[in-house]
């Protein structure tokens, strides 16, 4: 908490109006442990929201104007369990929440030193994907996997998302069965969260755990991207970090007018399977056969 | 034709089955020119496919067993117009056609010397994205403007393509209402094409016109890219040129284990919004508001 605290002071002095932290803030990434059953995770969920360890938080963030997103595991009332973020507006007031929805990894015991267990500890996120208003900017909420997955970032565009606040925790190692270079698990951070800031013309702010967590090294990369997929600002080192950037409306809308004009270009009448389908199929497309005799 | 059979005969020469051709090969990009009606575009149209013109290369192809798809203009016997690409399988037989469906630019005269005509020359294309095999493979037939839509992508991986060919005209002027640098002209087209390719796990076989077109100047950077998002050969000049690549199915297999194992992963119940809507609307999931109190 005194660490969180002393970033968004600096991100205040700075002149900051939203600040987002990462993926699973207030514990370690624990899915990367297996143990015996889900419950026994316990003591890394959140019962309520804030609660006493974060109130002063909420209540420095309050004081100082600062919007913020948060990311926490969630315990509900009725035992069930997601990984979660709240969005919290510059009076304090948590405006929504997000439970994740592309959860990776996987629910069965690999009997690996580090493993990635979402499936196991969370459920499937219930809520959507919500767009809530923060610091009186539109942002789109999503969690660390669901930036890989362009229906996200669609999704959210199409509610109207100026900007999409991710928090991510993506550990060097990679992917279970492959061994990647580390430079990879960069190159592929980057490139999606540039193609969905791109092809959507919004902001993506993307804020990571870096450094190493329990014995485990994370590729950080906290950055900042432009409608037009630029990076324009990225942590440089993997110790706590204020990443900082000026938003400006502006850099969307050549974007938004032309290229990305949805209501002109989107053809949604052809993009049936994306909701029809969940994994590869044979193809139903029937494709023109012969020439023009037919 | 010669040059496309002279690159047809150089690929051959190196082994390659499959090759791809850029959009609108046979012509020069007549929808940078306003003419008062569309039908006076009529000699940049194909009526048939393959005809006198054409029948050389398909004959070249087929003796050197090479499948190829080919970018042209159609007017159908019932005088509709596309901006279309046929695949030509080994035998020379024509398995397949697209007609293009995110026609780009605007349908107005604009009154510029370049403009970006395709939606006043051609109707949007009414047969979805198809997958064909050719020399074996699957391969997902797109044009152009589509590689910037991410739903091109998913629809042809949802339908088992392993790879995904793309010929294009990108001229360095930009879009309209934009003068960007030049080289970000490039930069947007990579970035479309590694994330299409590393987000859904197939092969980008990606083919540009380049050079100066009748005074136009177009950003070539023909390329090939991997499952993985690397671009592994890439156009060097601005001249007719061989861009080559060995196919490995197993660069796919790892992604598609894991990481975009689709059936696993993917939450269509929450991608309602990408088929309901063309053009962005106000946001509608129904954020949690609050904390577990409610």
């Amino acid at each position: 908490m005194r660490r969180l605290i002393a970033l968004l002071e600096r991100a205040a002095a700075h002149g900051c109006r939203l600040v987002v932290f990462p993926e699973l803030t207030l514990t370690t990434f624990f899915p990367r442990y297996f143990l015996p059953s889900p419950e026994m995770a316990e003591k890394y969920f959140e019962r309520e929201m804030p609660n006493a360890d974060t109130q002063p938080l909420f209540d420095r963030a309050r004081e100082l104007g600062v919007a913020f997103v948060l990311g926490y595991a969630e315990l509900t009332p009725d035992q069930r369990r997601f990984n979660t973020v709240c969005a919290v507006d510059v009076d304090g007031t948590i405006v929504g929440s997000y439970r994740k929805i592309h959860l990776p990894g996987h629910a069965e015991d690999r009997k690996m030193e580090h493993q990635h267990l979402e499936k196991y500890y969370f459920e499937v996120g219930d809520v959507g994907f919500p767009v809530v208003t923060l610091a009186g900017l539109k942002v789109g909420l999503a969690t660390c996997n669901d930036r890989r997955w362009a229906e996200t970032y669609r999704v959210l565009a199409l509610q109207g998302a100026d900007l999409v606040a991710i928090g991510y925790n993506t550990p060097v190692s990679g992917v279970p069965g492959m061994n990647p270079e580390p430079h990879r698990m960069m190159e592929e951070h980057l490139l999606s969260v540039r193609a969905g800031a791109y092809q959507n013309a919004l902001w993506v702010l993307a804020a990571a755990k870096s450094g190493v967590e329990d014995g485990q090294r994370l590729i950080g990369g906290s950055c900042i991207v432009t409608p037009g997929g630029d990076v324009v600002s990225r942590a440089t080192g993997d110790g706590d970090e204020l990443v900082i950037g000026a938003y400006d409306p502006g850099v969307a809308e050549p974007f938004r007018a032309e290229m990305f004009n949805f209501s002109r270009h989107r053809r949604p009448e052809h993009y049936q399977l994306i909701v029809e389908r969940t994994g590869v199929g044979e193809p139903v497309v029937a494709a023109i056969a012969g020439g023009h005799d037919d």
